[in-house]
């Protein structure tokens, strides 16, 4: 059963909302033409097989981007494991809910050519392995980080898990360079696995490492991104109490990066020109 | 807002199925009066605190129980942040949902009596202090680790931390007597803190304890209970794999505190004579 997010309202036994039993996808829509498709859908399967939640019928998902006219748009789809089952065991025949939205959007150009601030976060993330890398639908630790600041011209947090490890930004990834080497934090215990992470590490070659946030203080260049915003390159990172850290002067590395997100997003692949 | 569950249906932009941005309380109900219910007032007001989420006004939540008619119930209450914000920054001006539901309710009376087969989970619960103890609507390690097993004669699920400490069942706290010692698991990285555990650590001396499961070993006694199915005592425990590891005759001592935990919810209090 597939309802418009807008329109539709949802039964409040639903297990998306009593346990966050779900999943769910942002993807960007240009013209009625999914970018970074194959990478969603990739993801959504895997986190459908992650919770045994049977994976909607390709045609039906296929069939959603073309709905959007023309320009630039971002698809919403949430995917629920419906209602039913006693408590927290889920019944065999709970039926899959499948919402979709689809909203008008505009990326934030302005970060693209100027770079962004970034700012550690004091929330550390849950290890939980069996739910790292997928887009499910617990994602309390990602509001209460993005609650720690409010002053606009902070772009992202940085997030490191329990361990001390760096994984991710609140809604975004991190790449950096060090040594002329392109590298991303390993996800296996915690984050969010993006698609344009995804995109980018089948283009280019990217090492997935565990580390710390010192390893920041080494790198030549640092970006964030995700599907929907494209690529940021970090020019100011703050600690957690706002005292600066480090800064970075944008250089044709993080352009030739961006080149290639971008390319991948049918964003502009000339910025800083 | 309130309004009932069963009834209702919620926009499907409400942050608690986005997000699991909310918190559940589910309450027995006798002839309308709640049980317990201070121990679940005080549990979703430090939600509230912990979420940034404002607290329902008293009177608004006080009177519900009194729908619930002759019998017994189970009053479910859900609490979301509502609707609205951009991504995962709440909008200050999100107005909370509100919903209820009341369900016919019968306990596993069987249970009181002979006691419980019970089995150690393979998931391990992430570590994540700031939402440790609040029942807030991000369950899916609770619904990953109810799937594990099938078998009826299995009561509840066993989960230790990422760490390896002993913290609780799936929808159970845990209890247990050494040496002439009440202890529960310390639950200030993860886990419930159930209104049935707070109820008994007013009435009774328990310590609260980190250890791993090897504790249960040294154990006389063994029980899981909440505010909904009253405490049951544990006569056999299982490794994750099926082999059984331990099995408790059972004592006076188990019926002395099923006394105390059942005077505080109106159950039987003479279970085993």
């Amino acid at each position: 059963m597939t309802r418009p997010l807008a329109q539709a309202q949802i039964p409040v036994d639903d297990r998306g909302l009593a346990y966050g039993d779900g999943l769910f996808e942002t993807v960007l829509v240009r013209d009625s033409e999914p970018l970074l498709w194959p990478q969603h859908m990739a993801r959504l399967a895997r986190g459908c097989r992650v919770l045994g939640i049977p994976m909607p019928a390709s045609d039906e998902l296929d069939g959603l981007p073309a709905q959007a006219g023309t320009g630039l748009q971002v698809l919403k789809l949430v995917l629920t494991r419906g209602s039913g089952g006693r408590g927290y065991l889920p019944s065999s025949s709970s039926a899959p809910r499948l919402l979709w939205q689809l909203s008008r959007f505009t990326p934030q150009a302005q970060r693209w050519e100027t770079g962004v601030r970034v700012r550690h976060c004091h929330l550390r993330l849950g290890i939980q392995p069996l739910l790292a890398g997928i887009k499910h639908l617990n994602r309390l630790e990602n509001v209460l980080a993005r609650s720690e600041w409010s002053e606009p011209e902070v772009a992202e947090g940085l997030l490191c898990d329990s361990q001390g490890n760096l994984i991710e930004a609140t809604c975004m990834n991190l790449f950096w360079q060090r040594q002329g080497r392109l590298e991303t934090p390993r996800l296996n215990g915690c984050g969010v696995a993006g698609t344009l992470r995804a995109g980018l590490m089948e283009r280019l070659s990217v090492t997935e490492v565990t580390m710390g946030p010192e390893v920041l203080m080494e790198a030549e260049a640092v970006w964030l991104g995700n599907s929907i915003q494209g690529l940021w390159p970090v020019v100011r990172l703050d600690a957690a109490d706002g005292v600066i850290q480090r800064r970075w002067t944008l250089l044709d590395l993080h352009r030739s990066v961006q080149r290639e997100a971008h390319g991948l997003l049918g964003y502009p692949t000339d910025c800083g020109n």
